[in-house]
């Protein structure tokens, strides 16, 4: 459990704990209009075993990064440009939804396992720093999990699930 | 981190340790058509710190565990009585969807912080005991999360987020 | 320490976190009378790293489990059939023993590390189901680690250990 | 989780981290001819959520520490002055017996949760230094837990549980 | 270990979880040239046991953090603007100095424990974000600890340890 | 993260558990006047994840053990033999030097990560015994990460850090 189990330390290497590119804005355009990029174990293999990792968010006008959640991560966002309304639902049985727009400076906390989004509310492109605790946070986007699965998830359980005809969740697993 | 610190072990009882009523059938008169009951740390203080909860589940003909998931525990079930079709999703990027249907003495686990939901698939009740791996394992209900939080979500949010137009989201959201 | 690095996700499948037979009664034609039927990560591949496992436990009428503790896991059982007396033992100095008469439904902690037992009270036969908090919980059964080692522990220490003639200690030996 | 949040850190003083008299013999003069001088966060409060606690040993010649597990630390010994022999049980099924005599200088590791005891073989006092994984490791004292309990298992379980009559339990439940 | 624990769900709110200022450049007119603004469970309460936490850190020209050490997390850093050299020394026996030259955009990771600093190596300002992998990391920086304690550490230990005259010792205390 | 991973339970044997040599003097004939005597899991492989190690310290008169701290273990040392001056300092702002003078029987204890050193403090040899809680503690002695490491930190950047002329720095870099 230790990252000098992983690699020799003897031999590690500068470029086994170092990433470029990071200030190179993502690709926004999708239907979306956002684009993360991470740096985590995949792209850091020193990273194994450290518990941290680190993202870079782009936001289009308007852009969304959908609900999702990290099973393994809790993640403190900071705006390094533009407004963006975030917010996070708590478990049953409040389900609160706790928001806030946040501002250039401004820093925000998604607990761990926590559905949250993020969506810019202004004219022009937002840009966010995130760090995760994990180097391998995960992530569940729910309309991906829900309506997008392989195979599908049955309609008939979905149209119970979300109290709703067939047809609709038929529409939305068109889609994902 | 240690149940000795909870109370003083020349205290406990073996009331602390125990609970009546497993052998009851919950109430599936619900439009899910399913009932769950815990047996966590709030329904015996002993638990505490003891990372195990059980849970008895009683389905309706056809009736849903809506998707959900624990943020702090894995599930382990078996069917008791009945035949049962079960799932899971992987995270991103892959959604894999990992079913199977359940005969009585069938065990089935469910990872932890993995959406999952069960179904009745027959004429006759089910009934389901779980062991999870938290005295408090925690449960987001996918509909209630993203679709019934207080205050709502942003309608746009979540049009853009499931693809649909926002009467669709709105419909949804009034149901929960 | 995430199931994922067991198996590629990708190929993951239900087998790997399923298992068959667990209605079936265990075979309590034993000197105890008892049967314990586990389902484990030797059973089900998957629960690797997920912390949790079930167990079926069977007892023939007045029939025991006898003292023995999980190194690694707390244990929550529930009566499924029949009357059982339950109980454990706290550690030193107070070594209290917190018993109970479960019924049907009844729902029981024991904590990890803690010697404990059951017996069946009544003239039917008891099952019960277990969920434990490790995937490899361990179960040293104390009868068998003291007196049934290979090779044995001297018998000196033994009568020393237990204040009694070294007859008495080889004759229990002799049983295990 | 950390220890400087049991303490302001502006106020800890030496004292809340030291402890006197690891060189003074403790009185064998009991049926098991042994004595455990315990330094753990009972003796020193700055342990707390260390993670390391310390013993001395003290055996007359032929003194026993009788058959006994740690739930929460492995334990480091060596012998300071004598001979030793050492022993632990792996657990079911194999229950192995690995043990070894000690001498002046030998260190010897007892696993966590596994039983084992130690025995001066020569006719001098033996002393023995031992580190604990835990500030707080607990001890269950097998003829304590199993046949000294308060109030006594049944006499009738025990007869089962270690296939001898219930007069011989009685008469280690009379010691105990 | 929950957050959960620390304030009922039920009445958190946005500004337990959020903090504002990050966008505004620290002091850095000290003898090291460079600043540290933290964003730690200290500046948001919602972050107790979330294990994660952030920083923002300028840089003179020329400007240096000298060389410390975070006890319990992992630093992931990546540089806003301008051009930065790092390194962080392997522990015993190696020693080894893992260093680079970062340029904005690029990523470097500090393992938990281990002693890094950072300096500006141009004639611009250089900031800097970086996420912990915990919500209370701790700072040891090496000059403080050692030479600048409170009381001071014998000037005959640390000329021995530093193989130097104790008058150059009290030079280096007098300066902390 | 269990041993039993490790090594086949049933093939374990007494020597994968053992260590033989700790009453022997460790060499003290170097400038610093001390000798470590470490028993981890590189000497003993069974202690694998078993979370302690143990060490010996030899000094010879007024011998120090210079400044240094382990990343992953607190220790808990005992005297056996002399008078031994011991400290560690608090991390920042405080950096408090916390130091006692030990006697034979004394026991102190050194929390993990911090920086700590010990020094005979007599005219004959003194000897500890220290356990720690990680089977691979790690140790970073400061003088070598920071004078001497493999290649050499910048002189500028240390004489900035430590506040003094560089060729006072390099003067101590050439020691190490």
């Amino acid at each position: 459990m230790n990252w000098l189990a992983c690699k020799n330390p003897a031999w590690v290497q500068a470029n086994d704990f170092s990433f470029s590119g990071l200030h190179n804005p993502g690709n926004t355009g999708n239907p979306f209009g956002s684009a993360v990029t991470p740096v985590t174990v995949a792209q850091i293999p020193g990273l194994n075993t450290l518990g941290i990792s680190m993202v870079r968010i782009d936001y289009a006008p308007w852009g969304v990064v959908a609900p999702h959640y990290h099973p393994r991560a809790t993640e403190i966002l900071t705006v390094i440009e533009g407004s963006l309304e975030v917010g996070f639902v708590t478990s049953n049985p409040d389900n609160r939804l706790i928001s806030k727009t946040l501002q250039k400076g401004d820093v925000f906390v998604f607990p761990i396992g926590l559905v949250h989004f993020q969506r810019n509310i202004g004219h022009m492109n937002v840009v966010a720093i995130s760090g995760l605790s994990s180097q391998n946070p995960g992530v569940s986007t729910i309309a991906n999990v829900v309506f997008g699965s392989k195979p599908d998830i049955s309609t008939d359980i979905l149209a119970k699930a979300f109290q709703v005809d067939k047809n609709i969740v038929q529409q939305i697993q068109w889609r994902f």
